[in-house]
């Protein structure tokens, strides 16, 4: 192994799980270490572990996350003692190791339903105050269930995939009739992502207790949005082709278990929320979160710095809504955070909250003005925890917007 | 083959493929011919086709559907003949037979993504009185484009699998906030959908000419909904654990060429629709269809008389609206009509209809009334088109309630 580079995203504490393929061959499951990949397939023939390592032979990490918790911690704890161990069994071995930025990476989980809640309230205040009513922002039952809606898995890329800007209805108020046109509001979401490790039984609601049990790991996600087309189709049954063109998602699956030393206490909830939707102990998470856009051959700008525990909803609450009338989950399956903007502009997950619905341009670094994206910009996310000596990043998930 | 019954669903026009297994045996893919099931496990290794017939020993149709439309009409086109013939490779060949009602039918598809339209102008506008502004039941957007949502796929479950009466958040108006409570409005949705039998590319939209070859074949589907955990949850992302508690298919997909002879004209569509919406010839399809309820222990109760044919928006602008920003399809995506209700309250489909919201109950056959579905009711939906001497049935969906 070489040596981990300072402020890595993949450092021994990390130990994120990710499907990588070198040229020439097939895809296969890593671990991101600094700036190289552990190829477990490799690790899998060593016959060191004791259950059946095919599962790092396949082209997505479900068979492996089927195998459950104590299988797949086991493995990663087993991983982390011997990559520190100065004479285990991966010591003095590069042959078990690939260059990182050599390797192309895929899509590690084959999504079976996608489901995006809208858990910010920071975020879904600002989009109620533009699309709605700003007296009235929150809807009703927004502070009393955590808001969700199916969304698209087909379209679901990996970081790096080009991002065609969609076309489709448009009706602005100065319009008679809708027109068909290219999205002129084409936008991006800052989300994070939780991926199910387990199955659950049709019929059988999960707990907030139980919840964690069946999250494997987190990526970052973002949910491209085309404003327009989307304020338009909207009512009643919620976004559908303003979203489902294209979600990115971050190549390299953080464990929850990695994240343990970033747990927080979340907002407040005001009022007080059923039974079924309580949790105890902290259930955020402070990662800290940032969105950049680089034009074509120019320099990149950070637009927003935000954080994963601003949410409103934590998962364990969300996954607990989602399950609690009957509906089940199964393995591969996503649950996104919605966008998550903070308390001001500087923090907001979207350009529609950041340029006030286009209303408000504002400069990149070149000094070109920016409301929604223009092709040829490319979005990329960044997210990381750090707590004393320890940091654990997500890596980035990017996307260029071709015409 | 024994003799088809009269009025069998199952005649040899009609040859709807399905997934089935017989006691103690594995799932694997036949063919409905009256009470019988040609296993076509056995007519594979037969060595009659010249495609890959390992794909009949599967447990879902998705790798068969795969092969294409040239391969599996040929096939199906090759088996009817074949069952025509007096002397054909299936002529006393009882050992290739099976008896049908003595067969497990299982869900057909793995079904990658479920879309749920909303394509019955009677239906919108019955719920947009009920749920919204009588004087102006559909909103602006829906004459010029084929509504739709993403639902749930993992909870879709093949005819015959009891449903459980699903619980959640309830706010009516005599409430001060909300209560979680097991569902009072359970009710049914009278649909039809149709399966994706060839994937198209990310960012490339299919045209209302291209969208029967993306077309494998149509099932019943009844798309259960709690009304009043919908009710309150669905501002303004859309339905969401009101709907994705269960949906049931039926288990024979019949192929979308054996209801060519079933083509007429949609309604007029008024406004005319932008150029990619448009579509020539006859694309709707008369498919009578009826629900019934029967109580535990009662006699059954035929609750509606709709049609397939009824649809505003056909299959293929769903299609070609729904890919027209680029989204992709794959082989096993189910895409589903919405509630198909007729113009009199006789052809609703719905019970929110029937009942008017709940307001305005209705007896059954054994003299006990309904406003919407209670513990032990059983839901039947059947379908068919008749023309002249074709007869062509989907069977039944079914589903009973448990508590």
């Amino acid at each position: 192994m070489s040596p981990i580079p300072p402020n890595s995203d993949f450092t021994l504490h990390n130990l994120p799980w990710g499907i990588f393929s070198m040229p020439g061959e097939s895809p296969r499951v890593g671990i991101a270490v600094g700036d190289q990949i552990l190829d477990m397939s490799k690790v899998g023939e060593m016959g060191l572990f004791d259950f059946d390592t095919s599962v790092f032979y396949e082209d997505v990490l479900n068979p492996f996350m089927a195998l459950g918790k104590e299988v797949t911690n086991g493995a990663r704890t087993q991983v982390q003692e011997w990559l520190r161990s100065k004479d285990g069994p991966l010591t003095n071995r590069p042959d078990l190791f690939e260059d990182r930025l050599a390797a192309t990476m895929h899509l590690p989980v084959r999504i079976g339903d996608y489901t995006d809640f809208y858990s910010s309230i920071e975020h879904a205040t600002n989009v109620g105050k533009l699309y709605r009513d700003p007296d009235n922002a929150l809807l009703p039952n927004w502070r009393h269930l955590p808001v969700g809606y199916h969304g698209r898995a087909s379209s679901i890329v990996v970081s790096g995939t080009p991002i065609r800007r969609p076309s489709g209805q448009v009706k602005t108020k100065a319009m008679d009739t809708p027109e068909f046109r290219a999205s002129q509001n084409l936008d991006f979401e800052l989300e994070m992502g939780f991926l199910i490790g387990k199955d659950s039984t049709l019929g059988e609601p999960i707990s907030t207790a139980e919840a964690e049990d069946y999250i494997f790991g987190l990526v970052l996600f973002n949910d491209w949005s085309a404003r327009d087309i989307q304020k338009w189709e909207y009512v009643p049954l919620g976004p559908f082709l303003g979203k489902n063109f294209a979600s990115s998602m971050s190549p390299w699956v953080v464990p929850l278990e990695a994240l343990e030393p970033f747990r927080i206490a979340g907002p407040v909830q005001d009022p007080e929320v059923l039974p079924y939707l309580q949790t105890e102990g902290l259930n955020n998470y402070d990662i800290k979160l940032e969105v950049s856009i680089t034009p074509k051959g120019g320099p990149e700008t950070i637009v927003s710095h935000s954080n994963f525990g601003y949410m409103y909803w934590n998962m364990a609450q969300q996954l607990a809504h989602h399950t609690v009338n009957g509906c089940n989950v199964r393995v591969g399956d996503l649950m996104a955070s919605g966008t998550i903007s903070g308390k001001d502009a500087a923090s907001y997950g979207s350009l529609l909250e950041i340029s006030e619905g286009g209303k408000k341009p504002f400069l990149l670094a070149d000094g070109t003005p920016r409301t929604f994206l223009e092709d040829g910009d490319t979005v990329v996310m960044r997210g990381w925890g750090e707590k004393g000596d320890i940091r654990i990043g997500f890596g980035a998930v990017s996307g260029q917007i071709t015409e």
